[in-house]
Parts: structure tokens; sequence; C-alpha cells
């Protein structure tokens, strides 16, 4: 299972992804889910991946190595994208040609084609953007109204971004809050674990702000945990009962 | 859609569901899914009903005007069982007896048999116990680990239920952590909505403690939402900042 959140707010970008994969129940590891490309004041991109590993794991060597595009002889990568937009479009092809190669072999195995990727950054001269693109390589832009995306196991983290994320909150804070549904995430979902992965990225500045990774034990992300949970109890404690 | 949670505590029994259905997202309507027989003094028994609502009618009806048992020339009805466990296998019995007749035809039509329920209550003489049946007519038993069972849309309000209830908590919190759950789930998912049915049943009483439903705009379920929106806010922004 996979969880990874993203969140676009007026002062920039933050990812957040676990690193649990499992291949059936009892073949648990950790892989990276959580990538980038970045040139350093020119264009800085994050790409969040859940679903099949094998699947995720193409979609990033086409896009590393060469994409190829319908109606071009060339193949593209997405550090040479001249905008946003078309770098999704890039992913979308990449996830395409994947689909193109292994989606039979994978149905013949009664396997789905089962891959989802979050896909945020800003190329100079271009909006900042985040996109969520599905496993038919289609995808959809992040909006100011509802300004976070998920991915993978995404319902038990859902109610903190829903009532907390605004387009204004700060970075900090929105860092903080996808910690949050993060640790919702994990405490009801075995599947979703320890270390964390998080990038973000400032408006305008085209590098990477900050990318980390929370180990098991990590005083801030456990101490994160207690407060909130000692928080909810509080919260609920002083709540007045039912008067039915 | 539907979200319906049980929570058995010391004290006694919650059962709580909405009221909400859709044949399709463009019709919807809202119809009752917690049902209670009582023989005041002797046994009360509540079942809660998710997926396809023919199905759980049917089942419904069928544990009132009797079930047919494998092995057996009578029909039995609910109100007869001499023990909850005898009556968890009725409810089993009857839902496979409706997949019996219209599983095939479901299936032709395309349609899966999607049915699972919430039953608990006690039967004088015998303990007070929680079961979830599945669409199968399997069921599971709730234990003291875990005070509580969900079916329908689960996930946004498993958080706060898997934080916040324990075996000790008393029954009026209980109630209104289970209403917490129920608001979280239908501030993420508009699937699942008012009115809110709510049954209580205090151990060792056999009766009906509290049988309410919760209209639009009633004031305590109105200032709870509130009051937990407000709670979430600040325990978020009583967290320190990530220190990265």
């Amino acid at each position: 299972m996979t969880y990874c959140a993203g969140i676009l707010v007026e002062e920039g970008l933050v990812l957040i992804a676990d690193t649990r994969t499992n291949a059936g129940f009892d073949n648990i590891s950790t892989f990276r889910k959580l990538h980038v490309v970045e040139v350093p004041g020119e264009r800085v991109l994050g790409i969040a991946t859940a679903g099949n590993l094998s699947i995720s794991q193409s979609v990033l060597g086409l896009l590393r190595e060469g994409v190829s595009v319908p109606g071009s002889e060339l193949r593209e990568k997405l550090v040479d994208a001249p905008t946003m937009f078309h770098a999704a479009q890039l992913v979308g092809h990449a996830v395409r040609q994947v689909r193109h190669e292994i989606g039979e072999a994978l149905g013949e195995a009664q396997l789905s084609f089962d891959a989802s990727f979050l896909f945020g950054g800003q190329i100079k001269g271009g909006p900042m953007t985040l996109y969520m693109v599905y496993s038919a390589g289609n995808f959809i832009e992040c909006g100011l109204d509802a300004p976070f995306l998920q991915i993978g196991e995404h319902k038990y983290g859902k109610p903190i971004l829903d009532r907390a994320i605004t387009f204004e909150t700060d970075l900090y804070n929105a860092l903080k809050i996808g910690l949050i549904s993060m640790d919702s995430t994990m405490r009801s979902n075995l599947a979703v674990g320890l270390p964390i992965d998080l990038l973000t990225i400032r408006r305008d500045t085209h590098m990477i702000g900050l990318s980390h990774r929370i180990e098991p034990g990590e005083p801030y992300f456990t101490d994160l945990s207690q407060r909130w949970s000692d928080a909810l109890k509080a919260a609920h404690m002083a709540i007045p009962r039912p008067p039915y």
C-alpha cells in the first residue's frame, strides 16, 4: 500500500510519500516513492508514485531516459519539458507507453494496470502546478478550492486536509498538516509506514526547499503523533455529551 | 453509499447509521438502515445495513417473517432466536437465502451481491454482543481490543474511533465519538448524509435506551460538527512547526 499527498499553497508545494511496499501480505519492503528532477534556478519537479512498483519505476525510467511521443521521432525527457503542462503530458505518455508494453501480460497474469502519480513543481517562466496522473495517463490539475491531491490509501488522511488546508495556509503549516494526515493513515492502515519522504519547493525559487526523510523514532514526528492523539482526545472530551 | 458504526462498551451498545442511498449518482434518496427488534425486558436486537438496498430489505423481511434454516422444516424468526450467536447465524442464513434467490440474476445484470450488516444486542440470560455479517452470511464478533465495527464507507471515520474508543468509554461518550466519526465521514463523502439514526442499549436492561433520528439542522449535531472542526484547527495549530 502507499499514501502520498501533494499540497499546493500560495508559498509553494509540499509532497509527502511513505515508503512501504508489499508484494502480498507477507512480503513487505521499503522503496522510495518520491523522486525529484532539479536544475537549480531553472526547474524543480517532484513526482510521487502509488500502485504497482514495476509500473511506476518503468515510468520514472522513461521520463529520465526519454519517452516516445506520438507523432514525433524524438524521445523527450522530463528535464527538457518546456512547461509544466507539457511535462504532465509527458508523464501521461510514459504511463501509456508502459501500459502498451506490459498491460496485456499483466492482464494474462490476472493483475490490473494499477498506477497513479502526483506530479508537481515549477519551470522558469511558468506557474507552479500540481497534477494527479491516472493509470490511463490522463490527468487533473490541483485547484484553489481544495488545494491538495492524494494517491493510494487516501481516505484516512483526508478529513484533516479537508478541514485544515486552504490556499493561504503557509508552507510549513501545510507540511505539518500533511504529516498529521500521514500519521492518521499509518495509524489506521499498517500497510502505510515509515520512513516518510518529504519535499518542499518555494514558489519562484526553482530549487528544492527541503528534501528530508523521517526515519522511525525521529523525535519531531513521534512528538507530532503523540500531540495529535492527545489533542483529539481533549477535543472530543471538550464537546458536550448528547442531550437525547 | 452508507456509513454505519457499532460500538460495544462496558455500559452497553451504540448503533449509528446514516440514511442516504443512491441508485447511480443522480438518484439519491433517504431510507432507514437502522432497525430494531424489541421485546421489552426480554430482548433487544439492532441491525444496521449497508450495500444493495433490495438485498438488505429482503434479509430484514426474512428475519421478520421467517428464514429457512438448512436441515429444518421450520422457518425461524429473529424474535424467537434463543441466543445472540444463534440470531447471528439466522442473519447469515437469511443473507444466503437471498443470495440463492437473486445472486445469479444480479450477476447477469453485472451487479455484485453487495451487503453487510452490523447486528448487536442482548437476549435475556446471555451476553450483549455485536457482530458484523458479510455478504456470504459469515460473521465476526466484536472484541474488547477494538470495541467497534463499521460497515460501508468506513475509512474516513476510523481514525477517531481508533484513537478514542476503549471498552471502558462510557455509553454517552461512545455515542458522541460515534457521531464525530459520522460527521467526519459526511464531511469527506457527500454520499453519506443526514438524517442519522441512533440506537443505544444499556447492558442487562433488555430494552431500547435511546432511539433517535438527527435531522438536518439539529442544534446539538450542528454544534458538535462546528466544535470538532474548531478543535481540529486548534489542535494542529498547537503542534510546533517542523524543525527541518
